[in-house]
Parts: C-alpha cells; structure tokens; sequence
C-alpha cells in the first residue's frame, strides 16, 4: 500500500487554505440520476420511504400517542375553516409539513410510488387550498393573526415557512413533473417579491432565521427565473446593514429596549445579523441559522462568482471546522441559544450538537465542494452523516436526539439543571420537531451528494453501493459502486460505456485514511502524484468493463485534540474510518469515566452480524479501577489499584439502541 | 514520628460511624474565653474588625459607588416613615443589617471599640423603633405589606429575618451586656409564639428557609427560657409533616398548582419539606437551607436527648460529607435552585458551592462536634474554612466570591450560559448579599469555634495562635497555643495554672495527617493508644509551666477522589495540610487543562514570605504540550509531544488576588 504519510495529508489541507477557488461548472449529479443499491445507505433511505414518511406523517396528523403532538395539518385544516380550534404549536410549524413533502419528493424520485404520491398531491391541495389571493402561505398568521403578516420577520419565521415550501416544491416538481406546487411557490416568491426589496416602498428586511436565501436559488435554477436569484441576494447582502432593519421592526411593535431576537433574550449574533455577512470571519449564533446562511453565501459566491463571499465562506469554514466543531461533526455547543460559543469550547456533555445544526453542515459542505473542489468538505460531510446525524435517529426509525452529546450520564441529565436540555434517550416527537423530518429529507437526498460532474469528468465523493449515469463527449457512462462501506474501506468501482472515451474520474481520498491502493483492471497504479485537492484524479481512455479498485485503509485509530480543546485534554476517541466509536454502559458497566486506554493497548476491530443488524464493534484491553480496592471514602490520599478489564466501543451513532445508560466518546489515555 | 497509618484513620471512622453519641456535658469554649494571638487567623479577625466591618457598614448605607446597592439600612429609615420611598432588595434583606450586627457583637466581645458599639446602639435603636407594638419586626412587610403579614413563610422569609436578628441579639447582648437587642427580640420571638405552634388557633407552620430553629436554642440558652426550645422543636417537628403546611399557604393564596417554592418553580425538596425530618436520609435542596436545618436538629438532638434526631443527622452527615462535598469543603453542586444534586455530581467548573452553604457546613459541623465528640466534625469544619469559606473573600476584605468553583475558564463563564452563575472574579457586592455578612460574622467569631470543654477536660479543635482560660476543680487554667499552621503543623501548647490539676487535654489529629509526634516537657509519648475519636486525650496531671509540643506532618499529598467521582477521575488534587492548592493562569501560563503530573514528579513546599503576604507555595515537575507540535488542526491522529514544565501551585483560597485568568484544582495525572 502507498504511504500517504502526514506531511502528504497536510498539503492538501495547505493547499486549500491558500486559495479558495470558485469552480463554476462543476454540478451535482441529480438525483434521477443515481441510484442506491442494497447496502449501509439503501437500508437507511428504505427506513426512510417505508417507516419513517408513514410515521411523520402519522405524527403530523396528530395519530401518534405517548409523544408530542403536532397539530401541523389541523393548522391549516383551521386555515380553511374546515375544522375551529386556535393554531397548535410552533410559528414554523408549517415547516414541518413541507420537510415531509421535500422527503416525499426525494423519496418518489425515480422511485413511484402512487399511493405516496396521491397522499402527496392532497397535502399539495391543502396547502394550495390555504394559500391567500395575493400569494402569502402561512397558518400560524392565517389563523387569527392576518393583520401582524410581515411585521416581525425576525422572530416569526414565515420567511422560513417560506424557505422550506419552496424547497418542498422544488424536491416535488422534480420528481413528479407536476407543476402544482411549483406554482404555489412562485405566486408565494413573488408575493415576498412584492413586500421587500431594493425598490423604493418595499421592507430592506431579511429572515431572523435563514433559509429561504438557498431555496430562492434553487427556485431560480428550476425555474431559470433570475428574479429569485436576486433575491435571494438582496436577503444576503442587507443583512447586518445599519440602521438595523429588526430594531425598525422592535420600535413599530412597541418593544422596550435593548432590542433584540426573542424580544431582546438574544443579541444579534443570534441570527447572524450583527454585521454585514461579508465582515463576519468567526461563526456565531444560532448553528442552524448560521449554517443555512453560509449555505446561501456560497450558492450565491458560485452563482455571482463574488470572491468576496467566497472567502467569507472559506473564513467561517476554517472558523467552524477547525475550531469549533466536534468530532462527531456536531455544531452550536452551547443549549442557550442553540448556539456556537467560542473557539475551542466543545464540552461533551453540557454540549448541544443539534442534528439540524450538523445536517446544515451537510448543506454548507455541499455547496462549499461545488464552488471550491476539495476533499475537506466531503470529509466534514461524512463526518455529520456518520455520526452526529446518524446519532440524531434510533435504528428503528421512530425515535430522535435533538441534541447530541459526546458523554451521557443518565442520572445527571435528569437532575442537573445545566443538563436539562441533554436528553439520555431519543424521543418520538418535539414540541420545536425540526430535526425528524430534517433527517428524512436529507436521508432521501443522499444519492445527490455522492458524485458531482464537471466538463472533465466525475468525482465521487462518498462512497456507498449505487450505480450513477451521466455523459461525457456525448456518450452515456455508467459507473457502479460496489463497496461495504463504512464498515471495510475496499470499493469496487465498474465502468460501463460504449465505446472507449477520455475523462477524469475522481475519487475523494478521506482525511482519515493514511494508506491506500488503488488499481485498475488489477494492476496497481501509484496515485499518489494524481491526488490533487483530496481527490486522486485519474484521467484515462476508460474502456468497457474497465474496473477500479480502491483499498482505503480503514485502521482503529486513536483521535487526540487540540490541547486548546480543554474538554479532551489527555483523552482519546476512536475512530474507524469515517465512524467515531464510543462505549456504552450497557457493554463496559457503569462509571465509564473510571475506564482508561493504555498507550499500548491493542484495539481490534470486528464485524459482528449479530449487532444491531451487523456492524463492526471494536474491542481492546482497557483499565479499570480494581473495586476491592475502593472504600466509602470520598477523597483519599492512597492510590486505588487499576486492573486490566476488556472493553467494547461501538459506532457512536448506535448508542442509546439497547436501552438507557452511560456513554462516552472520549477516553483517558493512560 | 509515629505513623498513624492508613487503617488507623480507617478505624477512626469506623468508630464513629457504627453509633452516634450525645454527649451532654460537652460546651464550646465562650469568646470571651479565647483570645486570638497574632497569626493567620488574628490578620483574619483584624481584617474583619478594621475593613470589612465598616465596608460593609458603608454598603448597607449605599455609600460604596460601582457595586450592588443594598437599601438595608434605608428600608428601616423608611419603615418609620423618616424616608420616603420603596422597599428596596430581597425580602430578606433585613438579615444583612443582623449579620453584620452579629459580626459587630462578636468583634466587641472582650474587644472594646467603643466608636464602634455607639454606632450599634443607633442601629439597635433603629431596629427598635421598627418593631411593632404586637412585637413584629420586618421591614419588607412593615413597608406598604403589613396585610401580608405571615401569609407566605415558604417564600417570604419572616422567620429567616427573625432568626438572623436573634443571633445577632444573643451575640450583642453577651458582648455588652446590653439587654435591649434582646427585649427586642424576645419581643419578636413571642410574637411569632403567638402565631405559630401547637396549640389550637396557631399556625402549624414552619419556615421556608430554615434559620430561626438555631436562632431559638441559641435565644433559649441566653434567656433560659424554655419556650423557646419549645418553639424551635415545634418548628423542626412540624416540617414534612401532610397535609402540607405550605399548600395551604399556597391555596389561600390562590397560586396555581402544583404548589412549590417560588410559585412551582421548584419542588420541596429545596426547602426539605418532602417528608418529616426524621425521614430523612440524603441531603437535598438549597444547601444553604439544608445545612440550617441540620444545625438545628443537632442542637435540638442534644438538648433534648433524641436519639432518633441525632441518628438523622449522622446519616445526612455521611451523605454529605461521604457523597456530596467537595474537596474543599463546599457544598451544593448545582446552581438551580443553590441546591444537593445528587451522590457523587461534582463538576469541577459548573458547580455552585456557595459561600453561605460552606458556612452551613461549619455551623453544623460545630453542633454535631458537640453533640458527638469527633475529629471528622473538626476535620470537614477546617477542610470549609480554609477552602471553600476563605475563597470567598479577597485578602482585601472588599471582594467576594458568591460560587466556587473548582475549574475556571473565565471566557467560559462569560459566553456560556450555562456558566453564567459561576463568576470568574470576585465582586464587591451582590443583589442577594448573604455571603460577605456572613464571612465576617464566622470570621468574628472563629475564636468560639477553637475549643470544647467538659468535665472531664478541654479539647482542641482548631490550631491557632491564641489563649483560652477554663476552669478545672475549681481552679483556672489558661493554655497558650503557638503556631505557625497553616503553614506548618507544628503546635506549641503551654499551660498556665497555679497548682497542679489532673484533666484531659485533648488534641484534634487531623484526619490528613499521616505522622505526628508529641512531646510533654521536651519527652516524647506514644500517644497512638491514646487517640480516641480523632482526639488524642491526654489525661493527667498538668503542672504549671507544662509544654505540649505537636508536630503534624505537612507533606505535600496527592489527593484521589472516590471513581464515582467521574469529574475527578485520572486527576489528582495538591493538598499541603488542610489546604487544598490550585493552579493558576498567572503562574503556569493559559490551558491549564493541558497541564499533567508525571506520578513520580515532586512537589516541593516552600514558604515564600513575599507572596501575597507569605504563604507557602508548591513546586514541581509538570508536563505540558510542546507547542511546536501543535498544528492548527483541531483533531489529529498525532500524539502531541510533551516537555516537562514547571508547575506552581497556591492556596485555593489565595486564587483571583492577582488578577484574572484560568484556575484549576484537579490536575490531570499521568
């Protein structure tokens, strides 16, 4: 195997971080475009399509017991009349409704499924139903509050509301073809057209909380309607303007002073409108907000080709993944708030990690790879997928983390005050449910962020069992994968074309593996000299049947922080592969503090079929603290005896599977 | 040097923990009996008498600018009508003006000042005018809330205000002599008699902050009137007790349920009225409340002989100081609602550990010490005063630490909001003040805490420089302690009598001692027989002019927590006699956390005379994180290089006099 060795990792990273580029025509491959084959990721969207859509939507109709309700369809039941009562919930809890759709229209992607679809085009009804003559769609004013629309975006999300329609409606359109809820979108894009904007009349306000930038650009990519481009830009760029747009909006509501979002609980870093987003170089507030926000700025950077916001991007990018991310790529460490704190303050367990936070990094990623090809961004993706996402759902499919520790102590969670937004077990719903359908889109989706294309070729970015089409010189390729990943690192990639044809295909070396081989039709090729930007770039006269085999060394390894991470100070995580492990009380006994890793202990890895459906568990010799040795007292001065004990780490992402318990992530190195 | 071994300390505890005793005869030594000689505890005392004494006189007059205002003394000016205005701070706020007046009667005692005592009896005779004619006396219901009067004990703190001017009645009266303080009080006193109590038509009621329960033994001690310990046990009794007292309080009061402290906010668990005292096994709640209350059943235990009670409050003991308590001395971990958390929850940088409950811990400490003759008592006693209690107070008397920490980021405290209690300097002055009054009135009457004599003989609890005069068969005797401690444990006791008398000396071996030696008249004596109870008792017959000379070995020690102690674990604590020693920025540099001990690093003591003052310091080997292995990556597959670094340790109670900046206690050991 070659060698890639430490000081090869740091140039790629040193690579990017000189220059960030703004690559115009490299594009995803849609979604219609890839398919999911039996595997890690088909089990997952099949959990998605046959249990998880059912079971939302159940929720969303208020069906499921012993769990929070929702009351999002009676919402707009009551907008219409058709039923009374008062709005139930959330101000954005119309958004609920329209993360399911989006799931929908992923899921139905290349995929039918009529009697979904027939439920879906009732939702559509609904919604088409409620919405207002001049083109306004949200509930939660609809109902008793008409008169307020449009008087306080900073805290009333209906520009969020907005946002995730559109997305639903691009998802849907896609997928079916039917214009419906397209249309819907538009008259409602154009109504938000109509109220704010640069012309002389119209609001220079923006969202309290961000999202409706990125759908403005995907609806002008699926419409070609540049008026919503430019809107979505007008959004970005009056934002943090001064005099301040929310504090007009505090002073026409009456609100006492110090103005600020939640009347005046948070400061402005809140929702990133403390400054003009070009000023801003280290991420603040709300993660979900920020990450939704970022996501825009480097569509609209991509779109524009505005360096200047290209490297604004690339500064909170660095700012955010370098200093302020956990290892299981979970961000916003602080509850109050929902918010990132500070560089280098990631406690494990008073953290936050939201699942909708380290989703938003998916988008951010995604958008940061499309506009500035590297690596990087796939590994902080596959980072959040694998764990801080993955964590944020039971295996089942019916229970959520919104936040995401790195440490459990069940019995603290329960007791301490400071801990009361960390809970030790997933729940069925949320009164704020923004993560379960957040996790069902972005699971629906995933077949569109593994390859992107550009005029030279194709790049895998993650690597999962599926087949991929798409054309180079006027000639269809297929590619297939066929890889056990995440659990082995070997990953089979089988060429089909025509006739022969000349393009580069890419494949995403992650950050985590320092030895690979690659070979093609069986013969070794040495790669190294081809990596360029995290991804080894093989330009070839591909032929059929042609077949690439790529061995990613996929090791136990022992992940250490940064000394200024104070949480981790003398402790290590175990990471294999893509997957951050961790142990559970359930495998390793309670007090999972007390357990320490010797330097020199071996830690091996096996796949066991019979856990949780199979996967790879990682055993090794740990060290324990010999209870014979251990008296009442409280504080001593004797040193307790450490004996040798057999310890069980498991994917960070399966905790809490098998019942309640300890957890921890990182352990002390002894 | 004799070597008391680790199984002797355990036997020490052993003995004590299989039965609780109640010895009757057994009485602290009077202040007026003890002088406090020049020293350690003599700067203490002076700064008490010379600064804090009238800083705080000036605060409570809302004469000190740039810090909380108080309004104490001008709620009684407006009382009575002499001021206008508003009742200005907590409903307690009468208790600062009782404590600092309590502090004043102790600094009198045996010490005339009489500027001084002119000014108390002004305050004396401003509280007196305030006093009802029915014998009432709160200032917060006399102004514009005399309707509410007794309608609300579980939030209100009536009968906390009335317990605080009682200690300070029973403090000024026995320093002067003066009875007014104590008419006033015995005034008050019967009121409340009159409307609480067993028989028909009263109140069966009890306070929601327990103090007055104290206050009354004390009053019943002064006064040798029994009713009051009739009122205190009717209060300790009542608690607990269904139908709750308080939810008919709460009913009349028309509050929406379910009833609580605070409106609901919290459960009764804060203020140890989930079940009748005597039921009670595990400390919970406020500390500062729980420790009171304990104070009270340990007095009452042994004023009335109830084993039942006395057992009770062994039990809470052990839990506290088994399970609960810091390693200096504080208690109280979580800082919703000041309270217990739970066994073994002891976070190093999210804790509480107020200052007040600290204190608590002494005043129940010294009632159990009574009660039950045992070093631990003294051992958890000097364990909060020269820790948890000294580092609430600046060396300069005018700053305060409300919380204290163990752990302290102070970028932390600032952004994290689940840090904001924990302050990262100390303040002049607090919207809730009890902390600073209640330094100075335990401060002001240390000396009372330093010796217990019965018939049998006197025992010494504390090491200090001072003298205390008892009498013996008649005759008196005097002893003459000498001694540097903290700073080292060698004690020179002389005794002074005229002719020679057989009695018990007993001496406190401090449960951190591992090695003394005694000598009589330059002689050594095996005394390890003679330890009984953490005493060693020696009886014979004492000549004038007899020299006691105990040496306590001082080495530096490592302290271990208990492994279900999770936030120690693999860390160890410096502790130097009774003093636990931290590091801090100022010395070790910034990202104490990346700080570790080799286990065979020594630490070297020495006295450093121009550190703040003098004081001893710790030195040593540690290891830090070569910087120049440290890259920018956040996480890594590297081991960091470590270098050996100097490490310098100070008195916890010493921290944040030199500026801001990080702290840490338990240090990571490798």
């Amino acid at each position: 195997m070659n060698d890639k060795g430490n000081d090869k990792v740091k140039n790629i990273y040193k690579e990017s971080e000189d220059k960030v580029s703004i690559e115009k025509d490299l594009v995803p491959v849609g979604l219609e475009n890839v398919e999911i084959q039996p595997g890690f990721w088909f089990d997952r969207i099949q959990l998605v399509r046959d249990k998880i859509i059912p079971y939302q939507w159940s929720v969303l109709n208020d069906h499921v017991a012993r769990t929070e309700q929702s009351g999002a369809i009676r919402n707009f039941r009551i907008a219409l009349g058709e039923e009374t009562g008062q709005f139930y919930g959330r101000p954005f809890q119309d958004s609920d409704v329209a993360k399911w759709l989006e799931a929908v229209g992923y899921t139905l992607t290349g995929n039918p499924m009529p009697e979904l679809e027939k439920l879906a085009d009732q939702v559509i009804d609904l919604i088409g139903r409620v919405q207002e003559p001049d083109g306004y769609l949200d509930t939660y004013f609809t109902i008793d509050r008409r008169d307020q629309r449009w008087t306080n975006v900073r805290d009333m999300h209906e520009l969020y509301c907005a946002g995730h329609l559109i997305e639903a409606a691009v998802a849907y359109y896609q997928a079916t073809g039917k214009r419906k809820i397209l249309d819907i979108v538009c008259r409602l894009a154009d109504h938000i057209g109509s109220v704010f904007g640069p012309e002389p009349g119209k609001k220079k306000g923006y969202p309290g909380h961000e999202e409706i930038e990125l759908a403005l650009v995907k609806l002008y990519h699926t419409t070609g309607e540049k008026r919503y481009l430019d809107l979505g830009k007008f959004f970005i760029d009056e934002r943090g303007k001064l005099p301040r747009f929310f504090d007009g909006e505090a002073e026409a509501l009456g609100e006492p002073k110090p103005y600020g979002p939640t009347g005046g609980k948070y400061t402005y870093e809140y929702n990133q409108s403390h400054k003009p987003v070009r000023e801003q170089d280290v991420a603040v507030g709300h993660a979900v907000r920020a990450t939704y926000l970022y996501s825009a700025m480097a569509d609209l950077a991509r779109e524009t080709g505005d360096m200047s916001l290209a490297e604004t991007c690339q500064k909170l990018w660095k700012n955010v993944t370098g200093k302020q991310m956990y290892l299981t790529g979970s961000i916003g460490s602080s509850a109050f708030g929902e918010a990132f704190s500070f560089d280098y303050d990631l406690p494990n367990d008073t953290t936050y990690g939201e699942t909708c936070a380290a989703i938003g990094l998916v988008f951010w990623a995604q958008r940061m790879q499309q506009m500035d090809l590297n690596g990087k961004y796939g590994d902080a993706m596959e980072r959040a997928l694998y764990n801080g996402i993955l964590s944020g759902i039971s295996l089942d499919g019916t229970k959520y983390f919104y936040v995401n520790p790195l440490e459990v102590w069940p019995e603290s969670c329960e007791k301490r005050n400071d801990k009361s937004r960390v809970a030790p077990n997933r729940q069925g719903w949320f009164v704020c449910a923004c993560c379960p359908p957040n996790i069902a889109r972005l699971f629906a989706s995933f077949r569109g962020y593994m390859y992107s294309r550009n005029s030279e070729g194709i790049f895998i970015h993650h690597y999962a069992n599926s087949s991929v089409n798409f054309d180079i010189s006027g000639q269809g390729v297929a590619l297939h994968q066929n890889t056990n990943y995440p659990w082995d690192g070997n990953v089979e990639v089988g060429v089909s074309l025509e006739t022969p044809v000349e393009f580069t295909l890419g494949l995403r070396i992650p950050g985590w593996c320092r030895n690979y081989e690659l070979k093609i039709n069986g013969s070794a090729i040495d790669i190294r000299n081809m990596i360029r930007r995290g991804y080894a770039r093989i330009r070839r006269t591909w032929t059929p049947g042609d077949k690439i085999t790529l061995d990613l060394a996929m090791p136990v390894e022992r992940i250490r922080a940064n000394p200024a991470l104070r949480a981790d100070a003398g402790k290590v995580a175990i990471q294999r592969g893509p997957l951050v492990y961790c142990l559970e009380e359930i495998d390793n006994g309670p007090i999972l503090a007390d357990i320490s890793l010797p330097k020199d202990a071996l830690l091996k890895a096996r796949f066991d079929g019979d856990f949780l459906g199979g996967m790879v568990t990682i055993t090794g010799e740990g060290s324990r603290t010999d209870e014979s040795s251990v008296g009442p007292e409280l504080y001593t001065t004797s040193e307790y005896v450490r004996k040798t004990r057999d310890i069980t780490a498991v994917p960070y992402f399966a905790w809490n599977n098998r019942g309640p318990g300890e957890m921890l992530v990182w352990i002390r190195e002894t």
